[in-house]
């Protein structure tokens, strides 16, 4: 399957998997920012995984749209005014500014257990016991372990004054390795187990997608340093603004590049090494690269 | 068992199963209301439920923990600025007061997902279908067809101007129904699960715990008129002040009262009928009765 095809696969099914019931708004909000035009990474990296790795997609299809409500999740909170404050999302207004507060948090709540719910309703091609693994897959890398580590330590980093660079490397690529890399590594993980995949191969994307997400978070820095509001549909220039670490801030635009640069060849390695074939995750380093002009 | 020995189980179990990672601050803020002071009811009706219908409350402990910590979670983000805004719970600042409204959001994201994995990773002496019927049950009562439904027809309630009694009613009924029963009938169905028990078993459990919520939340009504701060542990009135629909202010305390009498005869109907016996149920019964002076 091409990328485009992907992406109309899992728009198809998130748009199948949320019908609006009442309470009519509380679906409609879970709807909006699930459905927001996207790039459906994390759900592509997830049945392209499994396709790679030899397993069926088809099987993968209710846990790949699983994680991308769960990162809709992530972006309804984070957006909220006592956390980023940020009025637009993918170029429209963020959830809060359509259904207000009340709703926002509560759609998010919603997300959390209606994901994982498409998980073990719609998976009955699958075994018990790789269900209940997957939905662990799930618990962890969506709580206070996963995700939320690295929003909590983002949002405690804003006021801390680090003076020694060390220290400053050390809590950006905890904070990312959470807030960003997690839902990567979620969805390549849950894609290698629908595959079967053995430990060796679980490990190696791991790593993989560890690293995929810290480059993905410092491409995301440079096109906040170099981009339009009207390219990324969201608020930028505020991390600068509000002297906000970031790998731009703390390295430099330039030598930004050169880290991008070197850990997508660590993910090359890493594919490489294992054998692994996948024009889907070329074409995304691709896209990247160009986007970050690298 | 008695009343006290399954609350002090509960308490224990839930301080061993919430320890203090790094990072802190998250944990603490689950911790710090999921081990306020409580009844433990919803935890302690999953533990009896099961005992009294055969199973063994060992394998039921992780579930009815799990209950106790969604429990705490719809209170922490309940209780934020932009729905009920709270500022005591239990006799106590609110979770938001204690860590800010950014860490409180999170800590209810949290819980949303580490009330699950300890379903699943603490029942290892249920069968895998087991567990995910569990699951099953908890996303649906933790969603939008569960309790959240309840807090959002809760939150479009308030300027809501029902001039029939009859609409007012209904509206009531379902509220409820999700605000309140939901999680009464996730502890006693998820009880009764584990300890095996048929369908016609199940649904009368299911009823028992629909009408036994009504009640409790035409108690809660009550209270807030009658009590005191020092004796709810949160600010009360605010319904009477707020114009908010409650039993009370539909009916008036003396029928409230009489409802509440009613719909406690129904479950002791639904228990006799089946043959179930329960001092527990009885116990918990008999307390409310005398709290809200019938």
């Amino acid at each position: 399957m091409k990328m485009n095809d992907y992406i109309e696969l899992v728009n198809d099914k998130l748009d199948e998997f949320i019908q609006i019931e009442y309470p009519n708004s509380i679906f409609k909000s879970m709807k909006y920012t699930v459905t927001l035009p996207g790039k459906r990474l994390r759900p592509v990296m997830c049945l392209e995984t499994c396709r790679m790795l030899g397993g069926d997609i088809e099987k993968a299809i209710p846990t790949a749209c699983a994680i991308e409500m769960l990162h809709a999740q992530t972006l309804i909170h984070d957006d909220l005014p006592c956390m980023d404050n940020d009025d637009y999302r993918r170029g429209k207004p963020s959830n809060h500014k359509v259904f207000g507060e009340a709703i926002a948090v509560l759609a998010g709540d919603a997300l959390l257990t209606f994901a994982p719910q498409i998980i073990s309703k719609y998976s009955e091609n699958l075994p018990s016991s790789t269900i209940i693994r997957i939905l662990n897959e799930y618990f962890h890398y969506a709580g206070a372990r996963g995700v939320i580590a690295g929003q909590v330590v983002d949002i405690e980093s804003e006021n801390l004054d680090l003076t020694d660079l060390k220290a400053k490397e050390e809590r950006l690529e905890y904070l990312h390795t959470h807030k960003t890399s997690d839902l990567f590594q979620l969805a390549m993980r849950t894609g290698a187990i629908i595959a079967d995949a053995n430990d060796e191969k679980l490990i190696a994307i791991t790593e993989f997608a560890k690293i995929f997400g810290l480059a993905f978070q410092i491409a995301d820095d440079i096109l906040d340093e170099i981009s339009s509001f009207e390219q990324m549909g969201k608020t930028l220039g505020k991390d600068k603004a509000e002297g906000k670490l970031t790998y731009v801030t703390l390295y430099g635009l330039e030598e930004a590049k050169c880290k991008l640069s070197c850990l997508f060849e660590k993910c090359y390695d890493i594919i490489h090494k294992h054998g692994i074939k996948s024009e889907i995750f070329e074409e995304i380093i691709t896209k990247i690269r160009q986007k970050a002009g690298i």
